[in-house]
């Protein structure tokens, strides 16, 4: 089976700018895809980037400057096989989760996000294109209905787990087992349990700054 | 296995205030919890409420008004055998779902909730005592290590989604298959993808004018 990761490689977790610098952002983008392509490869599996710009990067690359939706179904397109794509913003993915993304037998396997989103999804039927505007993963649904292919749908809360803003960071570092839950920690960023609701992060003030340097002005 | 959902009768899901009225927020509490009392009942199961208050329910209760933690700990005393105990605001819960919890033959099985809490567990170890407060389910994994049980993890986006807030409203519209969806789709409750992030849920006036009444003023 072909598996693709896509990447956007530019100004990448925009969203994540209260807790990280730009360069910041793009080291920890790079590291989840890192982690992803790890899992992915522990899973049995021999995973390409689908990039929008030139990546140094442990793995074959397919670099495509459109928007996500005409890159992914310019490789579906072109494949006769089956096809899955896992985003890279998935740090929690284990091979025993990804192991249940492959296990079922269905055209259409898709692994629902937080929010309504994809996060990944197997496809074995030929006609299957992806629209990741809005919600996706129902979205999803009714185009492989609409193709009258079987549908299955993977539970697991590792793959729901996109990492898009400052309480998804609460989940790497409760349920992470590689190298981004290190990096966050080296990185000052701390479990908060002292407000009322949900947990969130902080930065560690002393780590903050030894990683920017020292202050000026 | 004795099996015990936690409600609270009085002044429920106050994050949900920019949603739902006071009589709505208590409404909905109680009909999620007949949906994790069905899907308990399904997966085999003959749960009993552990309440707050006196309440109206389908199910044996068990009344102890005092705070979540001890009211649990006096129920895990008391038992002999192993317990489960299940959040009462998991309208996703299905039955497979559930079946994961109580698959595992470990000393101590934990599902996550999302942002750090415990949504259920199972306990075949005498002595483990719950802490809802903060990272529940960080802090319960060091209990059960702390006491030599073996602990095992359920990775479940259906029993990790946990309805506190309006954005998980959006996870009980698109993955709900019970009583509660239907609750929410009577309610004028819609999915929104304008926006250019999460999916979140916007309330149909006129739904919304529809249930509570004519306006006066």
């Amino acid at each position: 089976m072909r598996v693709v990761v896509p990447f956007a490689a530019e100004q990448p977790k925009t969203r994540l700018a209260d807790v990280f610098t730009p360069a910041e952002r793009r080291a920890f983008a790079r590291i989840m895809l890192d982690d992803v392509l790890c899992a992915l490869r522990e899973a049995g599996h021999a995973p390409a980037v689908l990039t929008t710009a030139a990546i140094d990067v442990d793995a074959p690359t397919v670099v495509d400057d459109r928007p996500l939706n005409a890159a992914v179904d310019a490789v579906l397109e072109g494949e006769e096989s089956p096809v899955a794509v896992v985003m890279a913003d998935l740090p929690l993915a284990t091979p025993d989760a990804l192991a249940r993304l492959f296990a079922p037998d269905a055209d259409v396997v898709l692994a629902p996000g937080r929010g309504g989103g994809t996060s990944a999804f197997v496809t074995r039927h030929p006609a299957f294109r992806v629209d990741y505007h809005g919600a996706s993963y129902r979205d999803h649904c009714e185009r492989a209905r609409d193709l009258g292919a079987t549908v299955a749908t993977v539970d697991s809360h590792r793959l729901a787990t996109d990492i898009d803003e400052r309480a998804d960071l609460v989940e790497v570092l409760l349920h992470g087992t590689g190298e981004t839950r290190r990096w966050l920690d080296d990185r000052g960023v701390r479990l908060d349990t002292s407000g009322d609701g949900r947990v969130t992060v902080h930065r560690d003030a002393a780590a903050t700054r030894r990683d920017n340097g020292p202050e000026t002005g």
